[in-house]
């Protein structure tokens, strides 16, 4: 069995390798065929040395052919979808159907043509002209974008074809994908998709480069790396952190999700009113792709009485008649045991599960814990450690003045969701708590659960530290993305004829919204100006 | 002489200091009258403490008190003109007319009451409105901001009147200011009025709080405190880099204007048609507040041959012929000779001047170096060393081929400046080197010096590190500079009465540009959808 090539400098090539390693299947815990190389600082090297080329090139390209690679790429996608589907089901274990072939998949190739729509567009970028001054300014592209991809969703968020990828691509960078280690195989088919889309048009053959491992240290390196642009990064806290560091003493932008407990508020009134159809709610998102969503709602803070115990009974009942799916990898199954280690230390009980489930592959019982408020206030940081996967702790306060408490401790999130009842008896105390919540989440839902992320403008899929790096930006929801990997550019009486083709008196095609003296148009600048 | 109070949770009271510091006239290097308080952490704690306080109230503070409280400070500003122009004389030196008095007070306010219609018109904030998916966001207020301001500036960087502290005002922020310890005096006299003037709104009593001195440890854990939202600080790279590493190891957002030498490429084309006219540009701008800008351009990149000798001549002449102006300070001239021996023992060449004047307070001589290219790519680093003051450092290339190296060894700086020929000798070479100068700087220009910095929707005062500690901001320009100080939060499925006016339907005195659906538009959200 030979070690698979990198996608470095325009070609697949023998990596320059310190070591090997495979993939498993973890809904079984049985080796996969496939050896794929661990890169060293070599492989890195020369990627970094292609991508400043592929970068230059990339600034003046047209963004018709980033568009036209985005779409060749995701058109590729759909042809390829049965081995695709296969093959990321065999490295983690999610279900074929609904989940990987008519959601994420779809979203993939959904978020490589938005992003195909916004390079063309061009509106992302904000171009601003001030015509009295003479100066015009706007988002231009960064540098050579390293994206380390996330476990849990093998197409929508791999380094090679997930929204990174697309944020990065679409504002006109090369990106050089560091694949996620529980599934390489399924980034090696999206990488070679990827790659013969961009051999199909007149992009630099180095716009995208694929490495699957390096070492800790290499990774640092190459974040600081003074060629590179910026970094996405998806995935444990600890691994990003390490990076973050690395890449904040050289001055290199990194953009991070990290981990998010995604606190629950349930008014007293909402209980009351539709209590039972919230526990199956919160159960299905609880559970969703076996609890393993950046955004599950890992900390359900409800007031204590007899209809909290009746919806906890609820929510334990749907617990336990439903069969846990498997975890994404041995790792996460380890972590998982261990969070739950930490969290019972802190003070939660079981209310049910609490242990690996027995067998083959990586499985961990369904579980709910739970604490009171004043146990949650005795230790707030160890109670909001981030149990990923199939585990959430209710967190029952007594009063008011315990819930604001409790949310006063929070760290930041994700997200944060309130369920009131729909006749306005929560309403006042939602007014009084929401302002405690809103500060401290990217993204606030009222009486909806969070794991649904969807790729809208408006979107955050953010939030302030230590859920992401920065409180300023989205990860997923196009335009917005995309700012994440650019530098502000601006101009200042530089020659009409010089100037990039968006800041010019004459709008391309019309087709980009521009600041002009203050006003938002997609006219051209005026000729009597 | 007692020791000034600081202003701190709503009121002027005695600091609990650990020492007390003092102001000199650099002009003289005479002790200025005052004892000014060098804050324990108590103080940082109660401003942090009442801060957080104003960051909730501010929240839902209607945009038209914000922009009330700018404008009356403004107006303040203007009615004790007298005074602070004396007062910023006696502790800077800079001139009193134009200077003070004509150019940075009138800038001063200027910014101020754009800061007011900008948090009145809302449009910074980007609101984003997805009527399909029910989502929406808005950059909204990250919470206290410590604003560390700069010596060059005393009234347009002040951290208490000047482009930060709008920025952060106006995004709906508190401000705990961190003095300048060279105009100590000029920025309590500011503070007086920025007080006075909030008094006369309903705005929380302390969103606007002083310091005049920290210890370097206690700064570091103010601006990593988890009740700071973010930081601006403008100042010298050792400090600034101190506070940064304190700040992103909390995943605290700081944004910091460090060091820059401004590239100026002059073409061969240029010199040739206007070598003298550009001679007296350049001295002009390198002189001005001798020398003492963020933006003066202290590398000058030329070609080899007579035009040069014949231009490095007159910019001598010019600087020979001119009184060399008093420095801000004794740290700012020990700090000049320092860097002026760093580049000397880089094998810069001393052209003329190089050494501080005998005499009373503290002056440089008017200085120019020399280096030839194969010289600089030997100590590209260290030929790149910010002089702030007086001095500047001519790169002589011999041909094409070696402008492009040096261009390549550039560090990233806040502007960079090419001049060529009206005729378009030198348009070839300016295609081909401008893509290697436009990514290391923020500002490009055209045939024209980088000192000025004008407040503009389309500037850009930011640039690649080490310019700045992230490429994607602007310090000047509104309302881009607001948003640094800002946090995204998205609402999703949240019911319509309780998201903030600035998202609802109706678009509160359909002031705000709002992008609904893709649209950027000031119009209502159509009842119809």
């Amino acid at each position: 069995m030979s070690t698979h090539p990198v996608l470095v400098a325009g070609g697949w090539r023998a990596s320059d390798a310190t070591g090997t390693f495979g993939s498993e299947n973890p809904a079984t815990g049985e080796a996969l065929p496939g050896e794929f190389p661990i890169s060293s600082w070599n492989d890195c090297d020369a990627a970094l040395h292609a991508a400043t080329d592929a970068a230059r090139a990339l600034r003046t390209a047209p963004p018709a052919s980033i568009g036209a690679f985005l779409r060749r790429f995701a058109d590729r996608i759909e042809a390829r979808a049965g081995e695709l589907v296969e093959t990321a089901h065999r490295e983690t274990a999610l279900a074929r159907a609904p989940r990987l072939a008519d959601v994420e998949l779809p979203r993939t190739t959904a978020q490589l043509r938005q992003g195909a729509d916004a390079a063309i567009e061009g509106s992302w970028s904000l171009p601003t002209i001030d015509t009295k001054l003479g100066i015009r300014s706007v988002l231009a592209p960064i540098g050579p974008v390293w994206v380390f991809g996330p476990n849990n969703f093998p197409f929508a968020f791999n380094s090679v074809a997930g929204g990174d990828f697309v944020a990065a691509i679409a504002a006109g960078n090369p990106v050089i994908a560091k694949a996620n280690s529980s599934h390489p195989d399924t980034t090696r088919l999206l990488a070679e998709e990827a790659f013969a889309a961009l051999r199909e048009t007149d992009l630099p053959a180095s716009t995208v480069q694929l490495l699957y491992r390096t070492s800790h240290a290499d990774g640092a390196r190459a974040v600081s790396d003074p060629r590179t642009g910026a970094t996405g990064y998806t995935g444990s806290r600890n691994a990003g952190l390490t990076l973050k560091e690395a890449a904040d003493a050289a001055g290199k932008p990194i953009y991070l999700e990290l981990s998010s407990v995604n606190p629950l508020l349930i008014l007293p009134g909402a209980l009351a009113e539709r209590g039972d159809t919230l526990a199956g709610e919160l159960v299905g998102s609880c559970l969703m792709g076996t609890g393993q969503f950046c955004t599950s709602p890992s900390l359900v803070i409800l007031f204590a009485g007899d209809a909290t115990e009746r919806f906890l009974g609820a929510v334990r009942e749907r617990l336990d008649a439903t069969a846990p799916t498997p975890l994404l990898s041995r790792a996460v199954a380890k972590s998982l045991a261990k969070s739950v280690a930490k969290l019972r230390g802190a003070g939660a009980e079981v209310v049910t599960g609490g242990a690996a489930v027995e067998g083959p592959g990586y499985r961990h019982a369904n579980t709910l814990l739970r604490v009171d408020g004043a146990h949650f206030l005795r230790e707030p940081r160890a109670l909001q450690t981030e149990a990923f996967g199939n585990v959430s702790l209710a967190v029952v306060v007594r009063d008011e003045a315990e819930a604001a408490e409790v949310l006063a401790q929070l760290e930041g999130n994700l997200t944060g969701s309130i369920y009131s009842d729909t006749g306005g008896s929560d309403d006042a105390l939602y007014a009084r708590l929401e302002p405690l919540l809103r500060p401290m989440v990217g993204r606030l839902l009222n009486d909806k659960m969070p794991t649904g992320v969807a790729v809208s403008p408006a979107m955050n899929h953010g939030g302030p530290y230590p859920s992401t790096g920065h409180p300023g930006f989205t990860a997923v929801g196009i335009p917005a993305s995309l700012r994440r990997f650019a530098a502000l550019q601006a101009y200042d009486n530089v020659r009409e004829g010089r100037l990039p083709p968006i800041l010019r008196n004459e709008n391309p095609g019309a087709r980009a919204w521009r600041s002009i003296d203050g006003t938002w148009t997609r006219a051209n600048v005026s000729a009597a100006r």
